[in-house]
């Protein structure tokens, strides 16, 4: 009764429009399936979880292309977040940003215990906003004090950081984190389902119903936004670096 | 200045009509007597602070009986979380889910330091589902994440852990409960009961409006779901594994 | 691109309308000065930062004066909280009530690490309740259950507990205090001003827009509840007790 969910789009497992619609139509097809109850989510290219949002989707395209991309992330998060399944992250390292946003919707955190290794949402570092249901999510998490100023500075902490903050459950050597998963997995299906899913319903509701109160008001930020010169100009100087890093 | 409520509902301090009863009428005498400003809140029964909700009270009677039931609960907590008074919660062990709820609406719980003694909602281990004013009053206790993570699972956690979490105050050595709690309320009390009356208020008010503008509705809900067939069927199944495990 | 404000209103900083008044004109001028990105506040006179609202100004004065000294301690609470530069609050001791406020609207708090000094809200103490907004503010710095007990008992926590709470972001030897200062200014400045500056809008503008909402009604409660010849008598008695201490 438990997928496995496996990011494989290298090098770094960027949430391109693409990833991101296969992720949804994946999630819908497991949410559907009756006889599955649970999903772990990990990565299945060496030491990425995923590099978050695609750059190169919010570079250089049109109005129509960002409207789509925007879409289909929230479409992913509110797939995810609302999910009626246990959802169980295992964070084979280095997820800013978008990554770190799939990490946080799930019900549980498990993080590889390797100090180089760092979460956390940097859209401040880009010069851009993490919009206000990435802050929800992230608040709901680890308290409005320890968002607030973690958002402000685009901080990346650290593993073990990240474990005292909360923002991670465990932290586990990384040839056990797969084994761990599963015996977290096995603890929460080992509650009834019906139970557990209105639980998770009353916790999370107000969350998911705001930005579906508020999703073409939250795509029109994005798109207009991301068209800004200053901003593209920003996004590309990253991407550089990027580059050159390489 | 001080009331002392001791539970004594052998075996076990079940929370049934009767018994909320009394308690929500106790409550009210101390709360209209000017002379009493702080109540303590403990167990006379050994080893057992409040097995929680009566099962009796909800399995196999009529819609009436679980109205009136459900109603009484539902006073219990008004009268307590909006207490004048300063509520100290002296945890002599072993509360789930309603004892918890009681323990969790005081201003101040300490518990014996035992790491067999254990406190928590655990609905969802039965099957069933805290109401929102359960959470909100768990949360405004532990935050969100923990709140969370806890009522999925329907967790009962160790007096180290509810400790660590922030569920209870303080622990002490079962012999020094009564002095301790003794000690709390002197402290509680030395300030003037006015501006820590309005403060009260402040912190909590909003919370007890909720549940007052949805009170029927929630004793709507309550009795549709118990009255499942489903839910009657685990709730026969956990009192069978009760009277066994005698 | 950061000035440095020093409180020098002898002998003990108290928050006088005089003193709230150029506080804010000078956090104005600030905001206004395009070249200026952030400030770090603290104090000039030593050992004390502020001793708080100054209760003068709540006493044996008219309805007129409350009236104006009231919405003098808004518009700073204003201005501060909802300052579009980085704020660092470089706390060298003692900042009761008023005092505090001003470091918990701040963006980050340093404080001396002696355990002699002490830092809350103890407006309970004087027998007078927090308006809503400082509520919030602590909420949104510490959680609600440390907000709760901590205003109920107007507690002043010593340095090493305001750190464990949250209240406080770091300790640090006083000789280092304006060091520290600077280093996390530096750090906070890294960033890119606009994306920060609409995070920070995006974390605080619900709990701004809430005093906004109810200024006036704000006001008149406070007005109201100070002209009290109760509250009256209290405030006395604690400038006869503060009289007799030096």
């Amino acid at each position: 009764g438990v997928a496995m969910m496996k990011f494989k789009s290298p090098p770094v497992n960027s949430l391109s429009l693409e990833f991101l619609t296969e992720f949804s139509i994946s999630l819908e097809k497991l949410e559907n399936n009756r006889a599955c109850r649970g999903v772990i989510i990990t990565s299945a290219v060496p030491k990425i979880f995923s590099s978050g949002l695609d750059i190169t989707e919010m570079c250089g395209k049109s109005t129509e292309h960002y409207t789509e991309f925007w879409r289909a992330v929230q479409e992913m998060w509110l797939r995810l977040y609302g999910s009626n399944m246990v959802t169980v992250a295992a964070v084979n390292v280095r997820p800013p940003a978008g990554g770190c946003l799939i990490a946080l919707s799930c019900d549980y955190r498990i993080m590889a215990e390797n100090p180089k290794f760092s979460i956390g949402l940097n859209e401040a570092q880009l010069g851009i906003v993490a919009p206000f249901w990435f802050k929800d999510t992230f608040v709901h998490v680890v308290g409005h004090r320890i968002a607030e100023r973690s958002l402000q500075l685009g901080s990346l902490h650290p593993a073990p950081e990240a474990h005292k903050l909360g923002l991670v459950d465990e932290l586990v050597p990384e040839e056990k984190l797969m084994e761990k998963a599963a015996a977290v997995m096995a603890q929460w299906l080992a509650l009834p389902d019906h139970a557990r899913q209105l639980t998770k319903t009353m916790m999370r509701k107000a969350v998911l119903d705001r930005l579906v109160a508020h999703r073409e008001e939250d795509i029109k930020n994005f798109v207009s936004f991301v068209s800004k010169e200053s901003i593209q100009k920003s996004l590309r100087m990253y991407m550089e670096m990027l580059k050159k890093r390489k």
